[in-house]
């Protein structure tokens, strides 16, 4: 397997931020992006993703998963379930949590990659100001890593480039990799509304990040 | 989480001997069994899974997965791509290989059995005679099992009751256990046609252990 990297792409400012880091980090020619359309309630994400993919030259593949839509139970798929506040979230996972969506996304990934000879999967995931995920943690991804590699008898490596970082050094990451005008194309807001709603978890994180790092959000600023 | 199980049931001959294996260790009241339509070929396996699993009284949840269809490139999901014969795996993985499918299978499973509180997963993998599949060793399956217990935050043990039997020594199990009737609402072939083609790796297999234990097949004497 060549030194190809796929990421994972939702359209938000994370994995944006992780789609610039492999293009410094593998080249142009050698990264390409997977986004999954797995009915999520922020279905404009997808078409953030495309935009984002466009811009930066990057092959997208968009694959259907309406698995987590039968199993329901959760926020993010589900209409019925409320999405919580930034608070919501103390004692216990929070509405949001789909159980197991990372663990699925970097699986369809890993075979995707597969299939195109990719050995490099990158996600945006971080266990610094997580909303709770247990999939999001880097241990969780280090025995996904060693799943895949033996699953599929391949040499994968998982790489998580915003595990160890704050909201504030995400922003000051995407400002050193030039991907800060890419921001304006990107979504964040849990409710999927446009302007986002400043209120939901991811809103709030966002708009702290950016303010921690002195940089105005060109989201809001369009 | 309670002693419950839910059995990944595909309506085969493995799966089914692990439904009886379940309901004989975790008792009647405490089996259910998920199903997956990912777009197989052998789409009559669904109807068997559910014929299986209304005799044996469990209650049984089938789950879409689009995602393989999708993915294409395989011959269990993709008709363009011919099923192979039995000597047609020597020498790499054979076309029937679906990459990662029994990790997500079994990362869907899991997010299932944690909406129901269920911490036993039970799966019919086996690394004897197994048609050089990757994901269905043992290591491959303790690796996700750390996974998925670091994933949800569960406590998930995965069974694989049949991981060192031959065939021969399966369809013996499922005769101890009471299941040899029920194997005539079973479907092995990966053509999927009825009577089963006799010719395909699955069907070859199915027989030689049919043989080997000496037990009619009732699939073959219906």
């Amino acid at each position: 397997m060549a030194d190809k990297a796929l990421v994972v792409l939702s359209g938000g400012q994370d994995s944006t931020t992780c789609l610039y880091w492999a293009l410094a980090r593998f080249g142009g020619g050698s990264v390409e992006a997977v986004t999954f359309d797995y009915g999520q309630r922020h279905r404009v994400e997808l078409q953030c993703a495309a935009h984002v993919a466009g811009q930066a030259g990057v092959p997208q593949t968009v694959l259907p998963i309406d698995t987590f839509g039968a199993l329901g139970g959760n926020a993010l798929t589900d209409r019925d379930i409320a999405v919580p506040g930034f608070d919501a979230n103390e004692g216990g996972l929070p509405s949001t949590f789909v159980p197991g969506r990372n663990l699925v996304f970097l699986t369809f990934a890993a075979a995707l990659a597969w299939q195109k000879g990719i050995a490099h999967l990158v996600t945006g995931v971080a266990q610094t100001d997580y909303s709770g995920y247990p999939d999001c943690r880097r241990e969780t991804m280090d025995a996904l890593q060693r799943t895949l590699c033996l699953g599929m008898e391949a040499s994968f490596v998982i790489h998580t480039p915003l595990m160890q970082l704050t909201k504030q050094q995400t922003v000051e990451l995407a400002r050193d990799l030039g991907a800060i005008p890419a921001m304006a194309l990107t979504h964040t807001c849990y409710k999927g509304v446009r302007p986002p709603c400043g209120e939901c978890a991811a809103c709030v994180l966002r708009a702290k990040g950016f303010d921690a790092a002195g940089i105005p959000d060109p989201l809001l600023c369009a």
